[in-house]
Protein backbone atom coordinates (compact mmCIF):
# COMPACT_ATOMS: atom_id res chain seq x y z
CA UNK A 1 0.00 0.00 0.00
CA UNK A 2 1.22 3.51 -0.87
CA UNK A 3 2.77 5.24 2.23
CA UNK A 4 0.57 8.42 3.21
CA UNK A 5 2.41 11.79 2.92
CA UNK A 6 3.09 13.98 5.91
CA UNK A 7 0.60 16.70 6.31
CA UNK A 8 -2.26 13.75 5.27
CA UNK A 9 -5.41 12.70 7.03
CA UNK A 10 -6.44 8.96 6.21
CA UNK A 11 -9.62 7.19 7.19
CA UNK A 12 -9.21 3.64 7.94
CA UNK A 13 -12.69 1.56 7.97
CA UNK A 14 -12.55 -1.33 10.60
CA UNK A 15 -14.56 -4.30 9.45
CA UNK A 16 -16.94 -4.93 6.72
CA UNK A 17 -19.72 -7.78 5.99
CA UNK A 18 -20.03 -7.30 1.93
CA UNK A 19 -24.06 -6.87 1.21
CA UNK A 20 -25.22 -6.15 4.87
CA UNK A 21 -22.78 -3.25 5.23
CA UNK A 22 -22.13 -1.78 1.47
CA UNK A 23 -24.40 1.05 2.26
CA UNK A 24 -22.64 2.21 5.68
CA UNK A 25 -19.08 1.58 4.62
CA UNK A 26 -19.76 3.49 1.52
CA UNK A 27 -20.99 6.13 3.36
CA UNK A 28 -17.73 6.38 5.37
CA UNK A 29 -15.57 6.88 1.96
CA UNK A 30 -17.74 10.02 0.92
CA UNK A 31 -17.91 11.21 3.91
CA UNK A 32 -13.81 10.91 4.76
CA UNK A 33 -14.00 12.37 1.31
CA UNK A 34 -15.88 15.18 1.25
CA UNK A 35 -15.17 16.54 4.68
CA UNK A 36 -11.28 16.80 3.72
CA UNK A 37 -9.74 13.36 4.32
CA UNK A 38 -7.45 12.54 1.71
CA UNK A 39 -7.40 8.40 1.78
CA UNK A 40 -9.88 6.17 2.85
CA UNK A 41 -8.86 2.59 3.43
CA UNK A 42 -11.19 -0.20 3.17
CA UNK A 43 -10.81 -3.45 4.16
CA UNK A 44 -10.02 -5.84 1.32
CA UNK A 45 -13.64 -7.47 1.09
CA UNK A 46 -15.23 -4.12 0.67
CA UNK A 47 -15.15 -4.33 -3.14
CA UNK A 48 -18.27 -2.33 -3.89
CA UNK A 49 -18.08 0.59 -1.56
CA UNK A 50 -14.26 1.16 -3.01
CA UNK A 51 -15.77 1.33 -6.47
CA UNK A 52 -18.75 3.79 -5.91
CA UNK A 53 -16.03 6.03 -3.69
CA UNK A 54 -13.54 5.68 -6.92
CA UNK A 55 -16.59 6.44 -8.92
CA UNK A 56 -17.17 9.31 -7.02
CA UNK A 57 -13.95 10.68 -6.85
CA UNK A 58 -13.77 10.37 -11.24
CA UNK A 59 -17.06 12.57 -11.17
CA UNK A 60 -16.80 14.90 -8.58
CA UNK A 61 -13.05 15.35 -8.16
CA UNK A 62 -9.91 14.79 -5.70
CA UNK A 63 -7.62 14.29 -4.94
CA UNK A 64 -8.56 11.40 -2.64
CA UNK A 65 -6.90 8.01 -2.27
CA UNK A 66 -9.06 4.19 -2.52
CA UNK A 67 -7.36 1.50 -0.65
CA UNK A 68 -8.48 -1.58 0.42
CA UNK A 69 -6.20 -4.00 2.36
CA UNK A 70 -6.09 -7.36 4.07
CA UNK A 71 -3.69 -6.22 7.18
CA UNK A 72 -5.76 -3.43 8.54
CA UNK A 73 -4.50 -4.53 12.33
CA UNK A 74 -0.72 -3.80 11.08
CA UNK A 75 -1.85 -0.89 9.67
CA UNK A 76 -2.97 0.74 12.83
CA UNK A 77 -0.36 -0.90 14.98
CA UNK A 78 2.62 0.15 12.64
CA UNK A 79 1.16 3.81 11.59
CA UNK A 80 4.00 6.13 12.10
CA UNK A 81 1.87 9.44 13.13
CA UNK A 82 -0.85 9.54 14.92
CA UNK A 83 -3.57 7.17 15.35
CA UNK A 84 -7.70 8.40 16.84
CA UNK A 85 -10.19 5.64 17.35
CA UNK A 86 -13.39 7.14 17.26
CA UNK A 87 -16.15 4.93 19.86
CA UNK A 88 -18.87 5.94 22.22
CA UNK A 89 -16.54 4.95 24.77
CA UNK A 90 -13.73 7.50 24.34
CA UNK A 91 -13.24 10.85 25.83
CA UNK A 92 -15.39 13.64 24.62
CA UNK A 93 -14.02 15.19 21.32
CA UNK A 94 -14.87 18.70 22.77
CA UNK A 95 -12.01 17.79 25.24
CA UNK A 96 -9.56 16.22 23.44
CA UNK A 97 -9.68 18.17 19.53
CA UNK A 98 -7.16 20.52 20.11
CA UNK A 99 -5.34 18.77 22.00
CA UNK A 100 -5.08 16.12 18.74
CA UNK A 101 -5.08 19.19 15.96
CA UNK A 102 -1.60 20.32 17.98
CA UNK A 103 -0.14 16.66 18.28
CA UNK A 104 -0.59 16.26 14.62
CA UNK A 105 1.39 19.31 13.68
CA UNK A 106 4.56 17.40 15.04
CA UNK A 107 3.18 13.68 15.04
CA UNK A 108 1.88 13.17 11.18
CA UNK A 109 0.11 11.75 8.89
CA UNK A 110 -3.27 11.25 11.38
CA UNK A 111 -4.54 7.62 10.80
CA UNK A 112 -8.45 7.31 11.88
CA UNK A 113 -10.27 4.29 12.78
CA UNK A 114 -14.28 4.15 12.44
CA UNK A 115 -15.45 0.43 13.79
CA UNK A 116 -18.01 -1.01 11.99
CA UNK A 117 -18.51 -4.47 13.87
CA UNK A 118 -17.10 -5.55 17.16
CA UNK A 119 -13.44 -4.00 16.99
CA UNK A 120 -10.98 -5.90 19.55
CA UNK A 121 -9.72 -4.50 22.29
CA UNK A 122 -6.18 -4.34 20.89
CA UNK A 123 -7.41 -1.16 18.70
CA UNK A 124 -8.02 0.49 21.66
CA UNK A 125 -5.10 0.00 23.10
CA UNK A 126 -2.97 0.70 19.64
CA UNK A 127 -4.85 4.29 19.31
CA UNK A 128 -3.26 7.52 21.12
CA UNK A 129 -6.50 8.64 21.68
CA UNK A 130 -10.12 7.04 21.93
CA UNK A 131 -12.66 9.76 20.77
CA UNK A 132 -16.49 9.76 21.46
CA UNK A 133 -18.63 12.04 19.53
CA UNK A 134 -21.02 11.96 22.12
CA UNK A 135 -21.24 8.82 24.64
CA UNK A 136 -24.65 7.85 22.81
CA UNK A 137 -24.98 5.42 20.15
CA UNK A 138 -25.71 6.77 17.13
CA UNK A 139 -23.71 6.44 14.02
CA UNK A 140 -20.07 5.73 13.14
CA UNK A 141 -20.84 7.83 10.09
CA UNK A 142 -21.93 11.01 12.44
CA UNK A 143 -18.73 10.64 14.33
CA UNK A 144 -17.04 10.94 11.54
CA UNK A 145 -18.79 13.28 9.85
CA UNK A 146 -18.37 15.61 13.30
CA UNK A 147 -15.21 14.66 14.11
CA UNK A 148 -13.19 16.03 10.75
CA UNK A 149 -15.27 19.19 10.55
CA UNK A 150 -14.07 20.16 14.28
CA UNK A 151 -10.18 18.51 13.83
CA UNK A 152 -10.55 20.81 10.03
CA UNK A 153 -12.18 23.35 12.50
CA UNK A 154 -14.67 24.03 8.97
CA UNK A 155 -11.69 24.95 6.41
CA UNK A 156 -12.83 21.66 4.93
CA UNK A 157 -16.00 23.11 3.21
CA UNK A 158 -14.22 25.32 1.39
CA UNK A 159 -11.77 23.04 -0.08
CA UNK A 160 -11.48 22.97 -3.93
CA UNK A 161 -11.69 20.05 -6.06
CA UNK A 162 -9.52 18.96 -9.14
CA UNK A 163 -10.37 17.11 -12.15
CA UNK A 164 -14.21 17.07 -11.50
CA UNK A 165 -16.45 16.65 -14.89
CA UNK A 166 -19.24 17.65 -12.72
CA UNK A 167 -19.37 20.72 -10.30
CA UNK A 168 -22.69 21.57 -8.24
CA UNK A 169 -23.55 25.44 -8.10
CA UNK A 170 -24.82 26.14 -4.69
CA UNK A 171 -28.63 26.94 -4.79
CA UNK A 172 -31.06 28.45 -2.44
CA UNK A 173 -34.22 26.60 -4.54
CA UNK A 174 -33.61 23.62 -6.74
CA UNK A 175 -30.32 22.02 -8.50
CA UNK A 176 -27.85 23.11 -10.79
CA UNK A 177 -25.26 20.91 -11.84
CA UNK A 178 -22.96 22.18 -14.99
CA UNK A 179 -20.00 20.60 -16.64
CA UNK A 180 -16.32 20.83 -15.35
CA UNK A 181 -14.35 22.86 -17.41
CA UNK B 1 -48.88 13.65 15.74
CA UNK B 2 -48.29 15.40 18.64
CA UNK B 3 -47.74 19.20 18.08
CA UNK B 4 -43.80 20.17 18.48
CA UNK B 5 -43.65 22.71 21.51
CA UNK B 6 -42.06 26.12 20.91
CA UNK B 7 -38.52 25.55 21.27
CA UNK B 8 -38.37 22.53 19.31
CA UNK B 9 -35.85 20.84 16.65
CA UNK B 10 -38.05 18.19 14.77
CA UNK B 11 -36.08 16.34 11.54
CA UNK B 12 -37.88 14.40 9.36
CA UNK B 13 -36.97 11.30 7.18
CA UNK B 14 -38.40 12.02 3.80
CA UNK B 15 -38.90 8.10 2.42
CA UNK B 16 -37.81 4.99 3.42
CA UNK B 17 -37.79 1.42 1.62
CA UNK B 18 -38.11 -1.18 4.96
CA UNK B 19 -35.67 -3.79 4.42
CA UNK B 20 -32.77 -1.81 2.19
CA UNK B 21 -33.07 1.64 4.13
CA UNK B 22 -33.51 0.13 8.03
CA UNK B 23 -30.05 0.46 8.97
CA UNK B 24 -29.42 4.25 7.13
CA UNK B 25 -32.80 5.15 8.41
CA UNK B 26 -32.30 4.07 11.78
CA UNK B 27 -28.88 6.30 11.72
CA UNK B 28 -30.39 9.43 11.04
CA UNK B 29 -33.07 8.89 14.30
CA UNK B 30 -30.27 7.82 16.17
CA UNK B 31 -27.77 10.61 15.02
CA UNK B 32 -31.00 13.74 15.96
CA UNK B 33 -31.50 12.31 19.13
CA UNK B 34 -27.58 12.62 20.26
CA UNK B 35 -26.50 15.69 18.25
CA UNK B 36 -29.56 17.22 20.34
CA UNK B 37 -32.95 17.25 18.47
CA UNK B 38 -35.76 16.77 20.42
CA UNK B 39 -38.11 14.55 18.11
CA UNK B 40 -37.66 12.26 14.86
CA UNK B 41 -40.50 11.93 12.35
CA UNK B 42 -40.26 8.76 10.66
CA UNK B 43 -42.45 7.80 7.60
CA UNK B 44 -45.24 5.02 8.54
CA UNK B 45 -43.36 2.01 6.96
CA UNK B 46 -40.59 2.95 8.75
CA UNK B 47 -41.54 0.29 11.56
CA UNK B 48 -37.91 -1.60 12.38
CA UNK B 49 -35.74 1.85 12.79
CA UNK B 50 -38.88 3.23 15.19
CA UNK B 51 -38.30 0.54 17.22
CA UNK B 52 -34.87 0.90 17.20
CA UNK B 53 -35.09 4.40 18.24
CA UNK B 54 -37.42 3.74 20.90
CA UNK B 55 -35.44 1.12 22.63
CA UNK B 56 -32.53 3.52 22.52
CA UNK B 57 -34.34 6.18 24.54
CA UNK B 58 -35.54 4.09 27.10
CA UNK B 59 -32.34 2.25 27.51
CA UNK B 60 -30.05 5.54 27.05
CA UNK B 61 -32.54 8.29 28.36
CA UNK B 62 -34.31 11.16 26.54
CA UNK B 63 -36.29 13.45 26.18
CA UNK B 64 -36.72 12.37 22.74
CA UNK B 65 -39.76 11.75 20.64
CA UNK B 66 -40.16 8.90 17.90
CA UNK B 67 -43.25 9.36 15.64
CA UNK B 68 -44.34 7.76 12.46
CA UNK B 69 -46.72 9.45 10.07
CA UNK B 70 -48.07 8.82 6.47
CA UNK B 71 -48.48 12.48 5.76
CA UNK B 72 -44.87 13.82 5.67
CA UNK B 73 -45.75 16.57 2.63
CA UNK B 74 -48.18 17.48 4.88
CA UNK B 75 -46.35 17.85 7.66
CA UNK B 76 -43.44 19.84 5.78
CA UNK B 77 -46.01 22.28 3.88
CA UNK B 78 -48.24 23.18 6.96
CA UNK B 79 -45.38 23.42 9.47
CA UNK B 80 -45.54 26.35 11.43
CA UNK B 81 -42.15 27.64 12.10
CA UNK B 82 -38.77 27.14 9.96
CA UNK B 83 -38.26 24.31 7.80
CA UNK B 84 -34.38 23.30 6.97
CA UNK B 85 -33.89 20.95 3.84
CA UNK B 86 -30.44 19.37 3.92
CA UNK B 87 -29.74 18.60 -0.14
CA UNK B 88 -26.08 18.81 -1.95
CA UNK B 89 -27.85 21.18 -3.79
CA UNK B 90 -28.65 23.53 -1.18
CA UNK B 91 -26.85 27.18 -0.33
CA UNK B 92 -23.29 26.57 1.75
CA UNK B 93 -24.36 25.45 5.80
CA UNK B 94 -21.27 28.03 6.87
CA UNK B 95 -22.76 30.75 4.84
CA UNK B 96 -26.59 30.17 6.43
CA UNK B 97 -26.52 28.50 9.54
CA UNK B 98 -26.25 31.76 11.81
CA UNK B 99 -29.57 33.34 10.03
CA UNK B 100 -30.87 30.10 10.69
CA UNK B 101 -30.60 29.96 13.73
CA UNK B 102 -31.17 34.17 13.89
CA UNK B 103 -34.68 33.14 12.25
CA UNK B 104 -35.49 30.11 14.64
CA UNK B 105 -35.72 32.54 17.87
CA UNK B 106 -38.24 34.29 16.08
CA UNK B 107 -40.05 31.45 14.15
CA UNK B 108 -39.89 28.24 15.71
CA UNK B 109 -40.41 25.06 15.98
CA UNK B 110 -37.41 24.19 13.33
CA UNK B 111 -38.01 20.93 11.15
CA UNK B 112 -34.91 20.06 9.60
CA UNK B 113 -35.99 17.81 6.38
CA UNK B 114 -33.22 14.83 5.74
CA UNK B 115 -34.22 13.31 2.00
CA UNK B 116 -33.70 9.15 1.30
CA UNK B 117 -34.86 8.31 -1.90
CA UNK B 118 -35.56 11.14 -4.67
CA UNK B 119 -37.07 14.22 -2.89
CA UNK B 120 -39.91 15.81 -5.13
CA UNK B 121 -38.84 19.42 -6.00
CA UNK B 122 -41.86 20.80 -3.92
CA UNK B 123 -39.97 19.80 -0.77
CA UNK B 124 -37.39 22.24 -1.91
CA UNK B 125 -40.26 25.10 -2.70
CA UNK B 126 -41.85 24.42 0.81
CA UNK B 127 -38.41 24.58 2.36
CA UNK B 128 -37.55 28.32 3.92
CA UNK B 129 -33.49 26.89 3.31
CA UNK B 130 -31.95 24.44 1.49
CA UNK B 131 -28.91 23.50 3.04
CA UNK B 132 -25.60 21.82 1.70
CA UNK B 133 -22.73 20.28 4.08
CA UNK B 134 -20.32 20.34 0.90
CA UNK B 135 -22.19 20.20 -2.36
CA UNK B 136 -20.51 16.69 -2.91
CA UNK B 137 -22.00 13.64 -2.61
CA UNK B 138 -21.80 11.61 0.88
CA UNK B 139 -23.90 10.59 3.48
CA UNK B 140 -27.50 12.10 4.89
CA UNK B 141 -26.59 11.22 8.03
CA UNK B 142 -23.28 12.83 7.90
CA UNK B 143 -24.90 15.96 7.09
CA UNK B 144 -27.32 16.14 9.56
CA UNK B 145 -24.79 15.70 12.10
CA UNK B 146 -22.54 18.35 10.93
CA UNK B 147 -25.50 20.61 10.52
CA UNK B 148 -26.65 20.35 13.99
CA UNK B 149 -23.38 20.51 15.59
CA UNK B 150 -23.21 23.78 13.64
CA UNK B 151 -26.72 25.15 14.41
CA UNK B 152 -26.43 23.98 18.44
CA UNK B 153 -22.85 25.52 18.64
CA UNK B 154 -21.58 22.35 20.32
CA UNK B 155 -23.55 22.81 23.17
CA UNK B 156 -25.69 19.38 21.84
CA UNK B 157 -22.65 17.78 23.44
CA UNK B 158 -22.95 18.86 27.06
CA UNK B 159 -26.89 17.97 27.27
CA UNK B 160 -27.90 15.63 30.27
CA UNK B 161 -29.86 12.65 29.70
CA UNK B 162 -33.10 11.83 32.16
CA UNK B 163 -34.53 8.33 32.88
CA UNK B 164 -31.33 6.55 31.12
CA UNK B 165 -30.70 2.63 32.30
CA UNK B 166 -26.94 2.82 31.17
CA UNK B 167 -24.33 5.45 31.22
CA UNK B 168 -21.15 5.67 29.13
CA UNK B 169 -18.49 7.06 31.67
CA UNK B 170 -16.07 8.51 28.87
CA UNK B 171 -12.47 6.40 28.92
CA UNK B 172 -8.68 7.60 27.29
CA UNK B 173 -8.90 3.60 26.49
CA UNK B 174 -11.38 0.36 27.01
CA UNK B 175 -14.94 0.63 28.20
CA UNK B 176 -17.05 2.15 31.12
CA UNK B 177 -20.59 1.45 31.30
CA UNK B 178 -22.68 1.68 34.50
CA UNK B 179 -26.09 1.49 35.76
CA UNK B 180 -27.86 5.09 36.27
CA UNK B 181 -29.34 5.53 39.86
Amino acid sequence: MQQPRENEVSVLRYGHRPGRDDRMTTHVGLTARALGADQIIFPDNATQPAETVTDIVSRFGGPFDVQRTDTLNAIIREWSGTVVHLTMYGERVQDVTKKIRERCLHDHPLLIVIGGEKVPSDVYEWADWNVAVTNQPHSEVAGLAVFLDRLFMGKELEQEWADAEHVVIPQACGKRVVDAE
